[in-house]
This record gives C-alpha cells, sequence and structure tokens, in this order.
C-alpha cells in the first residue's frame, strides 16, 4: 500500500458490514465498504414489505448516508465478483482492482432452490428489497385479479397463496398475508371477500420453527392456524409451475408462491479455494479468516462456525452483528501488536412474529408466546431500525395500521410489460385452474 | 343493462377521473373505474420523488383505497383498449367487454418525442411513478458512478444533468436535481464535490414557463441561476443518444437527460373516430361529450377545449378536476331530466416551484415570487395530497428535509439487470467522454 494507513475492505453492507465497519470507524484505518446496492436494509422488515404494511424507504437506509459522517470510511457501489489473495485485491464486475490490507466478506446469502433455479420466477423468494416489491406485487394483483374476476365476469374462485418454509421467513409471510386479507384488504374490495383467500404453509419437517424449543414450535402452529393458515407439516414440494406447486403426489392450484427454505451462500466463498459446506457457507477459523490467509476474514450468513456446544452458529442478524464487530476489533488489536481474539456467538435470545398480537420469543429458560412476545419483538425491531427518522416512520406506520387495520405501501409498481407478464401469467394459472376444475366435474 | 340503475363507467383514476368518481358517490348511478395502476398518484410531486426527496408511497394511494366507502362506486385494473360506442361497451386488453350507459374517458396524456419515440431510452419522461422511480435512478447513480471513478481510479471528471423542456416540469426538475447536488448529497460523497454538477435545462421559446407572465418567466430564470442552473433559451434538442445531446449543431455530454416537453395525448382519443389536435386531444364539445355521441365524455389532458376569451384549457390538474366534477353534474342533471351545462374553466391562479424556498405564483393580477410563493405552493399542495395519512407523512418528511437538507428516500432500486444495463449505459456515456475529451487534447 502507498499510505501509510492500513486498507480494510468490506464486501456487503449488510449487518456484518455495516457493524464491521462501525466498528472501525474513527480508527487507524482506512476502510472502503463496497456494495452492489447503494442501501442497507433491514431484513428483519423485509416481510412487511412484501405484504404491504411497510414501505421500501422505511425499512433501507443509503450505506452512504449511515456512514457519512465517518471521515476514514468511503462507500463504493460495485460488485465485488473476484479475490485475488497473492496481490492482495478484490476485483470488481467490470475489473477494476481494489487493494487492501484486510477483507471482510459479508455478502450474505440467498434461498437456495435445491439445484431447481429455473423455481426462482414462479416463487420468488424474500432477501431483497426487490424481492419485496416484486413479492408484494403479486399478491396485490392476485387479489385485484379475483376482483375482476368476480366483478366483470361473475366468476368466482378460490384465491390460494403458498409458503414453502416454515422457518422464521415462511411463519411471517403466511401470517401476514393471512393478515392483511382477513383485515387491511378487507374494506376495499366489494366483489369478492379477502378473508376468504386460503394460505397454506407447507414445512418439510414434523415443525415450524424448528431452531425453537417444541412447545414454541406447537405455539406458533396453533397462533398460525388462529389466524387461518393450514400449516402442512413433513410436507415437500417436489415441482413448481406457473400457479401451482406439487406437494407429495398431489398438485395444488395457488395464485402466488413465496419461497422461504434453504440457504445458498453468495457465491464469493467457493472462489476463495477453501472448503465449504453445502451451502456454499466456508468454514472459518475461530477468528473467522480463513484457513489459507489469516488476513482475509469471511463473516455473516456466508460463514459456518461452531458455538463451543458444537451448535453451528445460527444465520441471523445479531450472529452477524456481532462477527462484524469482532473482526473489526481483532484487526485494530493485531495493529496494535495484541493477539486476535476467537470468535464467541453471544445469543440474546430469539423471536419469531406470526401476525398482528402474535409472535413466540425464546430467551434463555424464558418461553414467551402470543401478544406479549409480539409487543417484545416490535419493541425491539423498531429500537434496532437504523436512523431515527426510520424509527420514528415505521413507528408512525405500524401505529397507524394498528389502530386502523389498513395498509399505506399498497402501491403495485413495475413497468408496465412486468405489469402484463404478471397478468399473462395468472391469466394462465387460472385457465389451468379453470381447466382442471372442469377435469374433475366432468 | 340489466339493473335499474344507470352504469357509468370511468376511464383512468386520475385528477379527472377520481373527482368525477367522487361527484358520483352516493347517487343513483353505478361508477366503475378502471385504471391500468392501481393506484392514483399526485402528479405534482412526482417531481419529488425523481430526485428523492419523497418515497413513491407519499405521493400515491391505491385507487381501491380512497373509494372504498363509496358502495356504488367499483374499482377494476385494467386497461381499456377500445371503445365500442354502438354496443356502448368499453373494450379491455383481453377482450373482456364492460358495458355503460355513459363513459368518461380521463386516460390522461405523456410527453411527446415529436416522432422520435426511440428517444425515451436515454431521456425518459415524467408522468408515472415508474417514470420517477427510473428517473431517481438514475440521478442517485450518476453520483455513485462519479465518486467510484474519483476514488478507485483517481479519475474526476465533470456530472452534467441535462432537462429538456422549461414548462413546470423542466424547471422542477433542473431546480430539484441542482438542489439535491448543492445540500441533500453534499455531506455524503467524499471522493467528488457533487456540488460541482452540472445542470442545463434547454427550452426552445423565449422564454421559460410560458404560460406565466413574462416578468415571472425572467424572476423563475433568474432564480435558477441563483442555485446554479444553467437556463438556455431558444434552444431546441435535435438528437439524443445514450450519453449526450444535440443543440443546435453541438453534441453536449450528459449523464443523465430527463425530457419534459411535448404532450400526447392517449391514444385511446384517436380510437373513438372524432377529431383530435396535433397531440392527440380530442376536441370535445361544450359539455366535454364528442360529437359523435352525447353519452361519452372526454376530460382533463385528453380533451380540447377553449375557454370564453379563446384561450384553450390548460393541461393542469385543477382543470382536469373541474371537468371530472361537471361532467359528473351533467349526468345525474340529465337522469333527473335537468338539460347539461357547457363546461366553464374557473382559474385559480397558477405556481410553478423551481427550488428550496424558490417559486412563482400569479393570481389573477397579483404575482409572487421567491418564498412567499413558495410557502403558497407548499401549502396548496400538501392541502390537496389525497388522504391524511399521506399528508402528515410528506409534512414530515419535508419539515424534516428542510431542516436537515437531507434525503430520506435516496434508494437505488431495480432488478440486478436494470442496475447492469444503467452501469454500462453511463460507462458507454464515460467512455466517449474521454475519447472526445482526448480529441480536444491530442
Amino acid at each position: 500500500m502507498a499510505g501509510a494507513r492500513p486498507k480494510v475492505v468490506i464486501v456487503g453492507g449488510g449487518f456484518g458490514g455495516l457493524w464491521a465497519a462501525k466498528a472501525l470507524a474513527k480508527s487507524k484505518v482506512d476502510v472502503v465498504v463496497i456494495d452492489r446496492q447503494n442501501h442497507h436494509v433491514f431484513q428483519p422488515l423485509l416481510y412487511q414489505v412484501a405484504t404491504a404494511v411497510l414501505s421500501p424507504g422505511e425499512i433501507a437506509q443509503p450505506i452512504r448516508r449511515i456512514l457519512h459522517n465517518y471521515k476514514n470510511i468511503e462507500v463504493v457501489l460495485g460488485e465485488v465478483v473476484e479475490v485475488d489473495p497473492a496481490n492482495k485485491q478484490a476485483v470488481l464486475g467490470d475489473g477494476v482492482r481494489v487493494s487492501f490490507d484486510y477483507l471482510i466478506i459479508a455478502a450474505g446469502a440467498r434461498h437456495s432452490y435445491f439445484g431447481h433455479d429455473d423455481w426462482e420466477t414462479s416463487a420468488p423468494g424474500l432477501k431483497t428489497l426487490d424481492d419485496a416489491v416484486e413479492i408484494r406485487r403479486r399478491v396485490l394483483l392476485a387479489f385485484e385479479m379475483a376482483e375482476r374476476d368476480a366483478y366483470l365476469q361473475n366468476r368466482k374462485r378460490q384465491l390460494n397463496f403458498v409458503v414453502v418454509g416454515g422457518g422464521p421467513t415462511g411463519v411471517e409471510m403466511a401470517g401476514a398475508i393471512a393478515d392483511i386479507a382477513r383485515q387491511a384488504l378487507a374494506k376495499d374490495f366489494k366483489a369478492i371477500r379477502t378473508a376468504d383467500a386460503h394460505v397454506v404453509l407447507y414445512e418439510g419437517s414434523d415443525r415450524i420453527l424448528g431452531t425453537f424449543a417444541p412447545e414454541l414450535s406447537d405455539s406458533a402452529k396453533q397462533q398460525l392456524e388462529d389466524i387461518g393458515v393450514e400449516v402442512q407439516l413433513k410436507s415437500f414440494v417436489s415441482e413448481i409451475e406457473p400457479g401451482r406447486v406439487k406437494v407429495g403426489e398431489d398438485w395444488i392450484d395457488c395464485d402466488v408462491v413465496v419461497w422461504a427454505t434453504g440457504v445458498a451462500a453468495s457465491s464469493l466463498g467457493k472462489k476463495l479455494g477453501v472448503e465449504t459446506d453445502k451451502a456454499g457457507r466456508v468454514f472459518v477459523e475461530p477468528d473467522l479468516s480463513i484457513k489459507t490467509n489469516k488476513d482475509i476474514f469471511v463473516i455473516g450468513d456466508m460463514a459456518s462456525i461452531k458455538q463451543a456446544d458444537g451448535t453451528p452458529v445460527p444465520g441471523v442478524s445479531p450472529a452477524a452483528m456481532q462477527m462484524g464487530e469482532q473482526t473489526a476489533k481483532n484487526i485494530l488489536a493485531e495493529l496494535d501488536g495484541r493477539p486476535r481474539k476467537p470468535f464467541e456467538y453471544n445469543d440474546k435470545g430469539t423471536m419469531a412474529t406470526i401476525g398482528r398480537s402474535k409472535a413466540i420469543a425464546e430467551i434463555g429458560k424464558f418461553k414467551f408466546r402470543g401478544f406479549i412476545a409480539w409487543l417484545m419483538w416490535l419493541f425491539l425491531h423498531v429500537f434496532f431500525l437504523i436512523g431515527f427518522k426510520n424509527r420514528l416512520a415505521v413507528m408512525t406506520d405500524w401505529f397507524w395500521a394498528y389502530l386502523t387495520r389498513e395498509r399505506s405501501a399498497r402501491l403495485i409498481t413495475g413497468k408496465a410489460e412486468h405489469m402484463h407478464d404478471a397478468i399473462e401469467f395468472l391469466q394462465a394459472a387460472r385457465s389451468r385452474d379453470t381447466r382442471s376444475k372442469s377435469k374433475t366435474t366432468v
């Protein structure tokens, strides 16, 4: 490096990258955060954008904005596609090389389609703001098309929503769709009863939210069923086509499918030349560096590391934040001639929300369910939302939604072509729906 | 019609259509509002979304939501592509026919590229929420790419923004881009000085905002120049390519072009078989019906009609609202056996905003400029924003932006492919920029 100040390059402005950057702020190193997007997304609330409770702007902030007070931190919009450990450079999509003394890779993970990447068009996942806006568009369009058919053609039909995967995202999505169908949308549609919409959650294992205590899984299932969600356990989705999914041997017709299972870490992990697990997560050393190069760290959802009790550190945002902070501290310690410390995950408890006033939480030995768990969830998430302005707006929106059961973010956006694609897609699904129905009745 | 209640079909949920619907609420007719989008957009504030001051959700509301309290009004998502006057039916894109007793066509207008529709890719207009989000993306990306080049490759270059057309939209856009470059973005970018960005406004005639009094046009030009915008009068853009525009004989390099001139009424007008003007506006009768069918009305930006003094009714939102209301009243009068009244435009004054604390207003003989005009503009627009919730949020955002000169809506969204397209586009523009520069220096 030309300058006297060591340079830390951080790939990704998610929780891991951002917390690493903040811990390096005002220190003796120069920091560059590189992200494909210009904004940090508060992922735990993505499902609220997908169900039109919140607007995209309420759960996202420009990374540049979050870090603008720190003179030693620069933010660059770009995609790191390769790492050149020998020359200590990160390579961007257009070939530009960024030199580093230390590299922190925090590029996150997406959902995995288990080799069926073609399913993504029919069953989008929920990892980015664009994913959320796309799912919102599909959910709202499904209701619009049903209303249109009922009003213009006097053709009533069942609306079906399918969520694949009973982890936190799947449970949140299923609960939130059921919520808006029963509450927020009910008054606005006149030819259909939105509350009649059917939401099914398919989970492969024998309980949902498998990382929680079994009694909380049971409670979550009951809470989902209370708001009308059908929960199907030990059910594997084996095929997906536009407008229907195959579960076991049966094809199930549906208007919208949301994919919420599987983990595929950023492909950058596999390019490092070190061992990864099946999901593409890098097996990291105790200090989160990679085996072949102690100046390259992999953190967050991309890292595979075990806790003292042998269980893996979960892919949740608190873990990513802690890894980011620890890595920053280790770099600064080393520059001061002190040894690095191994990473230890401090589990402060986990919670999952199910719907309005419904949630579960597990904090050490304590277990909470229902309204009290939901309140805990609410305050924790609002508290963590980055930036005072956002916190205020989200609070207002939630409070408003709670009082009036309305939704303020219900816009279907997208280029006209996309809209037409979506309409054709829904029509194709419907006409098959009609065909299969007539087949049954004939 | 089967039922005893007459049926009014309204095409378009803009100001004209919405005001017609509201005036028919709780009356003896059934109303169907058909729109391609599910939301009404408060168009006068679109430029604030395009410059990242407001979020899309703050200036738009689902049409269904706005009208949900009225039992006699149904809202349908769909595109009317044809009208069948003989059978009194509106035909949707998928062939479905909607019968009417009265039809109110309020499908609006877009910008016209004067036969060069291929320019739209390089120079998007600003009529829909998607347009605004696209322009926001380009403006923010231009700054991001400049920062990236300056930081990673030590390559500084001039950022150029071009706005074509000196009407209200063009003036607002030019002023708002200059504003964010000088204020909101300044602190966030470290390798470039965003305030150095150059904004040029090209206007073909000899003054901007030509519908105002000449002294107000002069004031507006001065106010624009005060915030660093270069205003070029009598300047015609004769060609547009990615990254540059031709003005007279000169090619001008630019990072972003915004098209804000020309009017092209919805193509539905031309399909009615009656005479239209060059912009596709339908010459309507004094009661806003079309010559060949007194039960079909054309209102808002699609209608061409003269005031008592011989000047045309301007294509502004108050005119559209008044037309919508008048048409509704005429229909109800006729059903009561009373005669229709001719439409008379009540001009309550016009205003145009130029930037933070800068505007002009003309109300009868009274002329206002600067801060006082801006305050009038601000309160009028907030007042008119539909829905209490939106009013509150926009107020908060503005107040916040005013106090802190920050921007809360600065997200670059869009599918990854679009992002790559945009980056390639900007890079193509830049490399030509470099070529042409080296040509000059050699």
